[in-house]
């Protein structure tokens, strides 16, 4: 019997879940009605679509991810570092829908490292609680992305992240530099090439051989001399920039406790899970639906959902 | 007398000049016509329009820059590093022009570093070329610009120079990422903001903070907590990543010997001088006509000038 209507409504997409007490999903949906992509109607009308079928009295419907951003149905708070499930559950948004319910929205989670840098996430947060289990209480947890983020977990608690603006920069290099010309033009169809991007995860380890600027153009010049063949200039690039990222991250989090969580999509993980082979690091991959089961145990801890019916 | 017309012939402008036997510029000339740029009539037009009313029996026209690359009139060698003057001047390429002379091209230099990361350079080499003196024959230089170059000298020969994407990592982030949510669109009048600047600076210079994927991530953060104005957003980024260079080329060239010396044009030179007070490195400005100074040295070296001449 269900327990929950979930929403994991990003920038680019949504995907929502009706979901069991014991965590299973029941039926999915999902859309690229995200908060920048919304349908005639807008957040309304992108919600009735995902949910209404599912809607009955007493179900309660909780949302994470953007939505909940400045730009998004209803701005929700940032529940600082440390905290966990139980500050997040204390932090709920609510939003009137337009069937005279209401959902509830997430906050996102903000954090200033020792330096001062201020950062924030909205939904992965949710994700990371979905991974938690009795026997996993601590680890880092990498979500890939346009804005990838490293999140570190202790007793059950987010202490501490760090955003990378990994994704998004390859997508400005590949597309409004002189770096377009050292590689297949972006919409080409385009084979991943294991060797060159292991190559650029190579570089960026290379502690020698400058800092990324300096690298960025150093794609440029292999190109010229004809060590960089067009087909695998954007394997090239992108092993050199997820490369990167683990550099950073190693100086920001130290050694990695364990096996470091990769949670997100397939082909990106796969990606970050190469790039953490070659750098001999142990991954372990998450559960593709841990948003879901993060906001079933938000909801739960928020007395949303009644004890009678589990 | 005029002894030499020279061109520096970059990708986005052309700059020529009547050069006198000491140097004096008689007269110059300057268009939008880089190689991306060309009127009707492509490379021979510009040639034409550009030094067309100067050219005289028996005076000489050499040409820098990226008009003798691959995309450019003729595409002249690379020199290898270390090399001078007298490398540069036994490599000339002449190209036939529409009048039944010729022009020569200066080749352009290439350089690997101890990690194996290969660079390239077309134009620089003959601005520093055109910095040396008797008294100044080592030095650390520094070209800002679209792909900035860090140049180091000894004895009076090039023995190596790194290539920063700097100034084009800046308009692709401000022109095609989120960050542009931060600053004053691009083509919007904008006061250049000394404070936010050195904030940018120092947020570089502070290795605490993360590299740079994580740092450019951080000026989003700032934005969405109050603490980054929209209309102090780019020069906060100019900081960032100018100070990056700064910090890279640390790495890559060591201590900087005496004083820094910027060539190029005034308003980036002003930001690079600024930059390296915040630093406390010591810095002097290059002549601006610094190419025809070395476009002058090479020619004689060459044998275009006749001795008689002097």
């Amino acid at each position: 019997m269900a327990a929950l209507i979930g929403l994991d409504w990003g920038t680019s997409s949504l995907r929502a879940a009706l979901i069991d007490h014991d965590g299973t999903i029941l039926d999915r949906h999902a859309s690229p009605h995200g908060i920048t992509n919304l349908p005639d109607g807008g957040f309304e009308a992108a919600f009735a679509k995902a949910v209404g079928g599912w809607r009955a009295p007493g179900l309660p419907v909780v949302a994470s991810g953007m939505v909940g951003a400045r730009t998004g149905w209803k701005e929700a708070a940032y529940v600082a570092c440390p905290g966990g499930a139980g500050e997040i559950a204390q932090a709920l948004l609510a939003v009137p829908t337009g069937d005279g319910s209401e959902m509830r929205i997430l906050p996102g989670m903000s954090f200033r490292n020792e330096a001062g840098v201020p950062d924030v996430m909205r939904g992965e947060e949710t994700q990371i609680l979905g991974c938690l289990s009795p026997d996993r209480q601590d680890g880092l947890f990498v979500l890939p992305g346009t804005h990838s983020k490293w999140v570190r977990v202790e007793a059950g608690r987010i202490t501490g992240f760090a955003s990378y603006m990994t994704g998004e920069l390859f997508a400005a290099l590949r597309g409004h530099t002189i770096l377009r010309h050292t590689m297949t033009p972006p919409g080409e169809a385009e084979e991943f090439d294991a060797d060159a991007f292991a190559s650029g995860v190579r570089r960026a380890a290379d502690l020698t051989g400058g800092g990324l600027l300096r690298r960025l153009f150093g794609a440029r010049a292999l190109a010229l001399f004809g060590e960089l063949p067009t087909p695998a200039g954007a394997s090239w690039l992108s092993g050199l920039l997820i490369g990167t990222e683990f550099v950073e991250a190693a100086d920001e989090f130290g050694q990695v406790p364990g096996s470091l969580v990769l949670v997100g999509g397939a082909t990106l993980a796969d990606r970050y899970a190469r790039a953490a082979r070659i750098l001999e690091i142990a991954t372990d991959a998450a559960d593709p639906d841990a948003a879901f089961a993060g906001q079933l145990h938000v909801a739960r801890l928020a007395g949303l959902i009644p004890e009678t019916r589990r």
